[in-house]
This record gives structure tokens, C-alpha cells and sequence, in this order.
């Protein structure tokens, strides 16, 4: 994972270094978090945006690595192919392999192969092929949906006028602005070549349609989608390589795909979490200010597309500072849950997770309650506070605790939200204060955008400090 | 537990009638949150206040709990014991029990009674005189700590004279004060029955360093205490009850009394909590308005007293709300905090032991999720934040999420702090608005306190609920 320290090579235009390091990493944890305006990144800067976020994107990074593991699965495989093919000729194919229980030709005795070596090799070999079948269906189902994605995207807003106002006022290009998003919204990065994030296109109901699956394709029903996927597939080609993944999902060494009962699972933890945050956003701000000036039906996309965003995405439609506590507060369990949360018996769930790991190593319980996720989030808060305690002073209504939580827990479950910064709220008005569309850690002293820095990586190694503790569980 | 809804019966005075309930509960609960002021209350009402603390108190309850059982226990013992004495004459006391490992005089070769029932009499004899001994130790203990601290309370108001021209001016009784201040300060609960809680006292360190050792005494350092008393009477009095009350602690069936190592250890956490909080409070509002106008012994007394009555007590010298972000964010960590956390290899962890929960019953891993002390304090912020959403939106510096979150968790932990109204943060300037000596939640809504006395119910309830999960995976 080399690839998150990609540093920064836009370095040509206004804005502070640490600003620009801030944006990369952002871009690259897939968090957007954001200290800058977008706008003020030229076209080549975006595309470097765009290859930063697609390569920090779950879904490829897990492809490329699963595509180099089959290379190295399927390389001394081959060699010991021709070895056994040397060995005993006419190998019957299709016959039998553990985990699909076709009925097993007991009168098939073959005098010069050992039946073992045989069900070994025949094992090998399908599992093999499954695996690179497993790696071009991901590669092809990523692929299918940045297209289609990116098409959708230019072709509306080419063709629906208020789109193409807003994109036109701003100078940025069409095609540039649909690629973006699209790889933005697949790899949940959230970032938007627009300075308002997705409040400019608020009365786009259309745009917002086309983003909504392709945030879920892209993040929590991955794994549900690619099973469902291989699952058609399989329906219509029938192939035996497709039934052997769907078998064997564990060990095809993918940690994507999950099993049957887990994808379901998680589908409908996925949509009941929707379905619940939903209705609580609808009740509380239909008539608030939040949603003013959309019609209903805007109101109900615009709501969808809001409560979509808050698991991991983090675009927005929505002022999140007119928003009442209750909601922001809902917000913040959101983005702390991991997108694979799903109720359910099974190890994904972080809590089990995290008493499990405490429970084996009992000698380290000081370091399990000490390194805890939340434990570790509330250090952090406690030091922006410390850091910020000036502006927390005489700034209470931009800088408060909650405003510090979301951005912290933000920046962890890599989700974007931010509740920004306004002038207004300000209690002894500063006339050189300059409302500005970004986020708010963008008004934090050099010290707590460090701090959160390093929330955005931590946030983003999480999931491979819960496998280095499953792996030491297994061991 | 019947006693705790032991209902108001203080009726004849002005304010509302569930205010009465709520200040019942919370002094009932330990709690000291308060909706009115506490000088409202006259003197039997006060005196009821007090027994209510008495009785909520979870050292007594717990003295009271062990002498029933102990009773209970002693009533077939004697029984048994003269049944067994008519079969064998001269038990050979103080030579032989488990536990003990003195020299086994193999050579006792009783011929009339068979050597295992001897040692189960004998056994059963000293385990029934050890719980006796017990639990009359704890209620001495319990006692000498009131009477001590009674009279050093009523011997240092009378004598100095700035605190008794506090308690002249506000008309409270020196034998009432002294006597509620020292309940309150070792059941834990925090009420004082001044309106400014001990910040009347702010200047009076003696009254501070009087009160600090009993606060320890009476909750986090108990355990230890109760251990340490009873291995110095055993050094005085060289009596076998002692030792064997040392030698087997858990089988007394006495929770409060735990193991050599986990009392150290627990002692060992108590004092770093306490250090780590001092060193951060000091280090931080050492020259703020917190402790203004106070010379430097009074500020170190003063900061020690408000960290040591962080954990569970509650009782305060300083006005939270002015107290820096970082603080109070600590402060909501020690009062969520279970009082005998100790960091070892120990069942007391919470965190290891709702894991553990949750790893035993897998299929109520939802329940285990949604039930979990965290999530239901999470959903009652989210409650009270829509309980309340006119009053966040017009008043945000009052009202705003830190401080109901605050309000929660001291609820939830029995603690008592809170952040207090305060007339100059609103916003709009309310003329009918007066500042008063109460808690922040006696300006909520009448549903936001009864959310409140929910909470403290439920946070009065935790340690049954944390007993009922190891009830259940003992079985
Ligand atoms: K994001
Ligand atoms: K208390």
C-alpha cells in the first residue's frame, strides 16, 4: 500500500503546501476532507486527483492485489500441471472436486493414476481457474460500472441545461467533471470538482439517481453485488468455475467475497441502516431550512442521496451546520460503523472484533482499552481540542466539540463530512473573516490539520489492523 | 432493591412535582443532578435527602445485602453445627482448613468421626464466622468513616470562621451540613446543601482535604480499603477469621471484596487516573477563570478535589462550563468509566466483558449491539437532542450537544456534573431569563427529564446488569 504516500506533485498554484500534502492524502485515503476550494485545482491537477482516488480506492486496490496473488497462485501451479499431465494422461475434467457433490463416479478406477493425485490435481486446477475467473469478473464489474457511470454522468449533463449552466459557469469540463465524479463516488472518495460538493446540482434529482447506486455498488454492497454477479453469471453460462466460486468463497482467498448468508446479511443491514437514518432525516428536517427550495420529490432524492453519503462517501447536499444535533449525532455513528457492519453472528462485526482480540491477549489488555478505535478518536479529539483551545474559546458556535467529533470521526471512517465554517456564527464578527467552501478543518491551525492527517491514515489502515488482529486470532 | 423507588414524600414546597421526583431519584440513585436548587429544601427535607443518599449509598446496600445473606447463611449452619458436634465431640479448631496450608498433622487420625466431615465442619464453621466477621468489619468500617468524617466536618466548620459565616448566611444547620455533606461525599452522590456546591467553599482547602479521602473511601479505593483494614486487624489481632477472609476472598460471596492483586491493582489505577487527570487539569486551566482568585495551594487542592470527584461523585469547586473543551471531554471518559476499572487481566474490564457477552450468546449479537451501554447512551443524546431541538437551535452555547452529552454521561455514571445555564450565553437576550444554581437539565423540557431519569436509572442498574452477564457465562 506503497501508493498512499504517493506525495503531492501539483505544487504550481496558491494554496500552502501543507494544504496540497493535505488534499493528496485526502484524495489517496479517500476521505475528502477538504482545506482548499476545489476550484482552485486546474484540469491537470484534477486528473491527478482522479488517478490518486482511484488508485486509493477499496475495490481496485483489492482487485490489483487479488490479480498479483492469482498470478502468484496460478505460476508454480502451471509448472506442476505439466508435471502431473506427464505423468497420467487424459485427465478427466469436469468429473469431481470437493465442495460440489456431483455424484462421484465410483466405477471410474484409472490403473496408472493414483484417484488422490487425481482429485488433488483436478482441485488445483478448477480452484485456479476460479481464481482468475473471480479476478477478470471484479476487474470487469469495475470496469462495467465506471463506464456506465462516467457515460450516464456526461450524458446528463450534457443534455439537462442546468447541469451544463453550472459546469460551464465554473469553467470545468464536462468530461473531466463525469470521470471525476464517478471514480469519486465508485471509490467513495466524495471529492467534486465544485467548490458547494454536490449542492450545486441539489435540484438535479436525475444526477443525484445516477450517483446513488454507484456509491453503493462501490462501498457496502460490493460484496453482495459481485455475489449476485457471479451468481447470474453462473445462470447463464454455467460454468463450473462460477459454482466453485459461489462454493468455495472462502477460500478463494478474496477477502470481498463473502458467503451466501453474510452477502444477504449485509444487504439488508445496508438498507435497514438507509431505511432508519431515511426516516429519521425525513421527520426531523422536511420543513427546516436544510432542504429549502425543493419540491418534494427533490426534497425525498435529496434526503436519499444525504443519508446514502453518510456511511462512507461523504458527498453532500445539504448545509450540515443548519442540521439539527440530533441528525449530525446520528451522522457520527454512521460514519463510525465500517462499511461491512452487518447483523449478524460473524467476525465482521468490529465490536465482537475488538473483545475478541482482548479476550486472547489477556496479558495486553492495557494496550486493547488503550488502542481501541474509540479510545484512540478520543485522544485524538482531546488534542485538537487542546490545539484549537484558543478558537474554542472565542469561536464557541464555529468551534465546538460536536463540529471536532464529526471532522475527527470524519476523517476516520474516511467519509468527508464536515460541517464547514461560517462567518456568521462568529460571536465578535472578524471583518476580515471570508466565508469560504471548504471544509472545516480548513480554518485549524497547521497542528490539528497534522492531527488529522494522521486520523486519515489511521482510519485507513483500520481495516487492516482488524485483519493483522483476526490473523493473530487464527494463528 | 425496592428502595430506590422509595417515592417523594417532601410535597409542601413550591417547586413542581416532578422536579421533587427528579431530585429524589437522584439522590436516591447517587446521582446529585439537580433541576432545583438546593437551598429550596428545608431542614426535613434535607434529613430525608440524607437518609435517601444513606440508603442508595452502594457501599451500605452492599453491607446490607452481605449481612442478610450472611444471616441467611448462619441460620442452617448452626443447625448443621450441632447436629454435627452430638456426633463428634472436640473439633479440633484453628488446625486444619483449605485454603490455608499450615503443616496438615497427618498423624490427627480421629476415629469417631470420619477426617472429611470434620474438615467440612471445620471448614463450613470458620467460613461462617469469617462472612460474620466480615461483614461486621465492613459495617465498622462504614461507620467509623461517618462518625470520623462527621465530626471532622462539624469540628472544622465551627472552627473556621469564613466557612461558618457561609453556613450562618444561609441559614443551614452545622450538625444537618456536616452530617449530609458526609453521606453525600462517601455514598458518592455529590449533593451539598449549599446552591454553589462546594464552590462556596472554593477557599476553604481544609474542608476540600477532608472531604478527598473520604470520596476515595467510599467508592474507587473501597475494595482496597476494605482489604487493607482487614490484613492490619489480621496483624493485630492474629485472628484465623482474618486469614481466612485474606486467603479467600471470593468465596465470601462479598463483591466488594476482591483478590490481593486486583486491590493493588485497582489502588494503582485509581491514583494514575487521578495523577494523569491532576497534571492535564493543572496544565490547562492553571491560569484560566476557573480557578481565579485563589492562591496557588488553594488552585492544587482545589484541582485535586475536582479530578478525585470526576469518577463518581460529582461534587464540584469550579464552574464547569468555563472549564476548556479538552477537560470536559476527559471528564465524560473517567465519569463513563465503571468505578473498579482496573487495568489488568481482570472480568472487572467492562470492555472485555460485554465482548465476552457478545462472543458467548452469538445469536443475540444484535441485542448485544443495540444493548450495549454505549449505543443506548448514543440513542438517549439522539432522543434528547430531538426533546430539545428548539431550544439547540435558539440557544446554541447552552444548549449544545457537548453539554447534553455531558448531562448523559453524568447521569449515566452517577456523577452529578454538569455544565449549568448561564443567562449571559444566550444569544438573544431572554429579560425574563435568571441565572439559578442548578443543573443544566432543570431547564430541559419535562420529556428531556424524564430521558434523564431514565439514564440514571439505568446507570444506578449497571453493575446488576454487568453481574447478570457473568451470572450467565459462569452457568
Ligand atoms: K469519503
Ligand atoms: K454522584
Amino acid at each position: 500500500m506503497a501508493l498512499r504516500v504517493s506525495n503531492p506533485r501539483p505544487g504550481s498554484l496558491r494554496p500552502a503546501s501543507l494544504d496540497i500534502f493535505f488534499t493528496s492524502v485526502s484524495s489517496a485515503t479517500v476521505s475528502s476532507m477538504s482545506t482548499v476550494e476545489m476550484e482552485v485545482f486546474s484540469n491537470t491537477q484534477l486528473i491527478i486527483i482522479t488517478i490518486l482516488m482511484l488508485l486509493g480506492g477499496e475495490v481496485l486496490t483489492s482487485i490489483v492485489g487479488f490479480h498479483l496473488s492469482s498470478f502468484k497462485f496460478s505460476k508454480p501451479e502451471t509448472s506442476k500441471e505439466s508435471r502431473v499431465s506427464s505423468v497420467c494422461q487424459n485427465p478427466p475434467k469436469h468429473s469431481s472436486f470437493p465442495g460440489l457433490e456431483i455424484e462421484k463416479p465410483a466405477t471410474i478406477v484409472d490403473v496408472e493414476c493414483n484417484i488422490n493425485s487425481l482429485d488433488n490435481y483436478d482441485h488445483s486446477l478448477i480452484k485456479s481457474n476460479s481464481i482468475k475467473c473471480l479476478a477478470r469478473v471484479a476487474l470487469g464489474y469495475f470496469s462495467v460500472v465506471h463506464i456506465t457511470g462516467s457515460s450516464l454522468v456526461a450524458m446528463y449533463t450534457s443534455l439537462v441545461p442546468s447541469a451544463r449552466q453550472v459546469l460551464s459557469r465554473k469553467g470545468i469540463k464536462i468530461q473531466t467533471f463525469s470521470v471525476l465524479t464517478t471514480v469519486s463516488t465508485f471509490s467513495n472518495c466524495g471529492f467534486v470538482p465544485t467548490n458547494e460538493n454536490m449542492a450545486a446540482f441539489r435540484k438535479n434529482s436525475g444526477l443525484l439517481l445516477i450517483l446513488i447506486p454507484q456509491i453503493l455498488l462501490g462501498n457496502t454492497l460490493y460484496p453482495s453485488c459481485l455475489r449476485f454477479l457471479i451468481w447470474v453469471l453462473e445462470k447463464i453460462t454455467r460454468k463450473v468455475e462460477f459454482r466453485y466460486i459461489l462454493m468455495n468463497s472462502r477460500e478463494m482467498g478474496y477477502g470481498h467475497l463473502l458467503s451466501f448468508s453474510h452477502s444477504c446479511f449485509l444487504a439488508v443491514t445496508v438498507l435497514g441502516f438507509i431505511l432508519v437514518e431515511f426516516i429519521i432525516f425525513c421527520s426531523m428536517e422536511w420543513s427546516s431550512g436544510a432542504l429549502d427550495g425543493l419540491n418534494p420529490n427533490q426534497k425525498l432524492i435529496g434526503a436519499l442521496f444525504q443519508v446514502v453519503n453518510s456511511r462512507h462517501t461523504g458527498e453532500s447536499v445539504v448545509d450540515l451546520s443548519i442540521i439539527s444535533p440530533a441528525i449530525l449525532v446520528l451522522f457520527v455513528v454512521m460514519m463510525y460503523l465500517p462499511p461491512y457492519t452487518s447483523f449478524m453472528p460473524l467476525k465482521q462485526q468490529v465490536i465482537s472484533e475488538t473483545g475478541q482480540k482482548c479476550k486472547n491477549r489477556r496479558k495486553s489488555l492495557v494496550q486493547c482499552l488503550l488502542f481501541s478505535p474509540l479510545s484512540i478518536l478520543v485522544i485524538f479529539v482531546i488534542l485538537i481540542c487542546v490545539s484549537e483551545r484558543e478558537k474554542l474559546k472565542k469561536d464557541p458556535l464555529n468551534f465546538n466539540v460536536l463540529n471536532i467529533t464529526i471532522e475527527v470521526i470524519s476523517a476516520y471512517g474516511n467519509v468527508g463530512f464536515s460541517t464547514g465554517y461560517s462567518c456568521k456564527r462568529q460571536l465578535e464578527p472578524d471583518s476580515s473573516c471570508k466565508d469560504a467552501w471548504f471544509g472545516f478543518v480548513g480554518r485549524w491551525s497547521n497542528m490539528g490539520k497534522l492531527i488529522l492527517i494522521l486520523v486519515m491514515f489511521f482510519g485507513r489502515l483500520k481495516k487492516f489492523s482488524i485483519n493483522g488482529g483476526k490473523a493473530w486470532k487464527l494463528s
